[in-house]
């Protein structure tokens, strides 16, 4: 087998062989196949795309790349709940906390944040302290106090997905449904657990900007799954605004603590959603057991409390509460008219509080998890002349006060024209 | 500008600006852009394509990588011939030293052959002492007396292509017109010739095995040349079977030596077919003046006695002439029944004598110039029972004599049917 013939089969469009695609992981893991092949075969992959075969082949291979988690130490089911990268969107540390007390147990590993997508160990390293690089016997020790964990993904998780989603990244080999399938469900597959939810988001902040493509990607994933044996479900949910309020980590963890202390919101409505619909696909609740239990988590504040016991648990100060809680915005933004919000746009605010250095540009830089912004309003909503719409919290200065206004104000369109609320959840299924 | 952005717009089949195509070029050479964004370029626009405007802008970036020949000391007509790349292919090496005796002048800059294609300095070099890599005075001093030289293309003659051209043949990335005809015209414009006359070789022991695309890309090159305000013809030429007997440097000189001395032959009709169309295309004859000019050259021996000169002042040692007659085949292959010649495989024999040493798979790999083999049926000919149809001259025992003689036999079929002669020439245009 040589790596030449295989990039020219798929060049004109000949599907590939399990054993050729066994031979590209391998090859490509181990050196032998350089990186401008794997570029090239990648390319190809994109424009003339994969067969169902290949694509299951292809996460077959690179989930063999490395370790696979065993989860049998658990005492009942396992949950894993991915979203495919928005903004704003902190539902995963809301959701596991509620699941555990739900009797669901999550050992939920995550990667950190790129662009203008957040990742979830970043917004939890706001606890100051916290340890998410943790043993597999520590993990253990955790999940039999509290009965969930997030923690960052192991460095032999899928070594596969590592250097090719690196390498994706660096030659526009990114969009391209069997490569996000795949770089997707062999990680969680690798991860172990029994029931995978995927909440695939689509708009102008998302990945897939296109619903098309984001209904053909959950289909994908479900068949992948399918494969495995593996309950799968997929959530095609809005992102052309913000999920929640606050971006930046700080602002995203109390979004989180609000939805556990039961305040209404879009990410509330997500979150309870989610946590319905995965207590349905454990075969343990009833549509309206599980409503029953959810409410009933919130109002004991069970889920808030077991946040608060993982956070400790991984070494966390959850006294870091406080210090998020008196944060005071550097700017505040005022409607300048009456009238409906129309638009925000999500994926400028997420590249605008990465600027702010909020986020990564680059996977070494560093954090700051006090930058961010907050939106007091959302699409549809009314807004009155010098209402306040958003907060700023640039408490670094590393941009100008007046650039992130000026950034802030052109992300936000107001209308005298009512504006119908976007529709959060477009589209459920599961096998 | 982005590189990232670049390849992402031909991904999705969009045209790239000149400036886009000119960023990539220089970026590319300077070492901004690595080889696995390059490759992922290269696949995309194998598999999109480039619209024309494109095309001349990518061959013009190239051309300005680097040097551009200034050949104004000629006096006359400067006549550049390329050919695609073909097996016992050896008509530049006849068909320059008639031409010089016609008065139009060839500065004729080749490369190393590469695979199953031999190269036309690898073949010169069975000369004793010959050098290939010489000055700009050195080559405007042996124009001066002989009015014809080839030497090897020099190093900095449009770096993008060496660059490009490394990088596609070991990304799979060469199956594209406009990659091939860019990579072929830069280096035509940059050589400074007033004529260039391109032989594109299709069938089996072709770079390009499809006549259709054979088509395109004559007619692309013809287009790129008209941009220059050159005078270029395209010939597209067959090469099921191998063009001359000879496969392998000393066999494939004797061939040409043959033509010179007016031997019948496949490759003497296509040189004589192209030395009258060059004489044509220079205006200084009519097709019957350059048919009877081309006579007179054979039948005095004139074009012999030039080649000769040509590689005395070269530094060669004609007498090698001697050496090349005197090699004795190591094994006969004898017809195995009355029949007809069906096929021979072009490609196939090239790789053989490749694999005997006689050509390259690297580019730093030495040649043996004595190994070959030689074919002395053409497909259409008649053969008899034990007659001899091909000498193998397996000299340095690289290859066992037996595995050499059974990809030799396997490469030829004999039928009982009548076979038609394949036909040479398909198609010949000019702009």
């Amino acid at each position: 087998m040589n790596i030449l013939e295989i990039i020219d089969k798929k060049r004109i469009n000949q599907p590939l062989t399990k054993e050729e695609i066994t031979y590209f992981i391998e090859n490509y893991v181990n050196g032998n196949i350089k990186d401008y092949q794997a570029s090239a075969l990648l390319m190809a992959i994109c424009i003339n795309g994969m067969n169902e075969e290949e694509t299951f082949n292809l996460c077959d291979a690179m989930l063999k790349s490395g370790e696979i988690v065993d989860l049998s130490y658990v005492n009942g089911i396992t949950v894993d709940k991915h979203s495919s990268g928005g903004v704003s969107d902190t539902t995963s540390i809301a959701l596991i906390p509620i699941l555990a007390c739900a009797g669901l147990c999550s050992v939920k590993m995550s990667g950190a944040g790129l662009g203008f997508t957040g990742g979830t160990t970043d917004k939890l390293a706001s606890f100051q302290g916290i340890d998410l690089q943790i043993s597999q016997d520590k993990i253990k020790e955790i999940i039999g106090k509290c009965g969930c964990i997030i923690v960052s993904q192991s460095q032999n998780l899928v070594p596969a997905d590592k250097k090719l989603y690196a390498l994706r990244d660096t030659s526009s080999t990114i969009q391209s449904i069997p490569l996000i399938a795949t770089s997707i469900m062999s990680k969680k597959i690798a991860s172990g657990n029994d029931i995978i939810f995927l909440d695939v988001k689509t708009g102008k902040g998302a990945f897939m900007e296109n619903a098309q493509d984001a209904k053909v990607l959950a289909e994908t994933l479900i068949k992948i799954g399918s494969k495995y044996n593996k309950k799968v479900a997929t959530l095609i949910s809005d992102m052309n605004e913000p999920l929640g309020n606050g971006i930046g980590c700080y602002l995203e963890i109390l979004d989180a603590i609000d939805v556990l202390n039961g305040k209404p919101s879009r990410l509330y409505d997500l979150v309870k959603f989610m946590a319905v619909k995965i207590m349905v696909l454990s075969e343990q609740y009833s549509e309206e057991s599980a409503t029953q239990k959810f409410d009933e988590i919130i109002e004991s504040r069970q889920g808030y409390q077991r946040l608060l016991s993982m956070v400790e648990l991984l070494n966390g100060n959850i006294e870091s509460i406080k210090t998020m809680q008196s944060l005071t915005p550097t700017t505040t933004i005022y409607a300048k008219y009456n009238g409906y919000v129309e638009s925000i746009n999500a994926k400028e605010l997420g590249l605008l509080v990465c600027d702010m250095g909020g986020g990564r540009k680059e996977l070494d830089d560093k954090i700051d998890h006090s930058v961010g912004v907050k939106i007091l309003k959302h699409i549809g909503d009314k807004v009155q002349k010098n209402e306040p719409i958003a907060l700023i919290y640039n408490t670094n200065q590393k941009l100008s006060e007046n650039l992130v206004c000026d950034r802030l104000e052109s992300a936000i369109t107001i209308t005298t024209k009512k504006v119908e609320p976007t529709l959060l959840i477009k589209e459920y299924k599961h096998n």
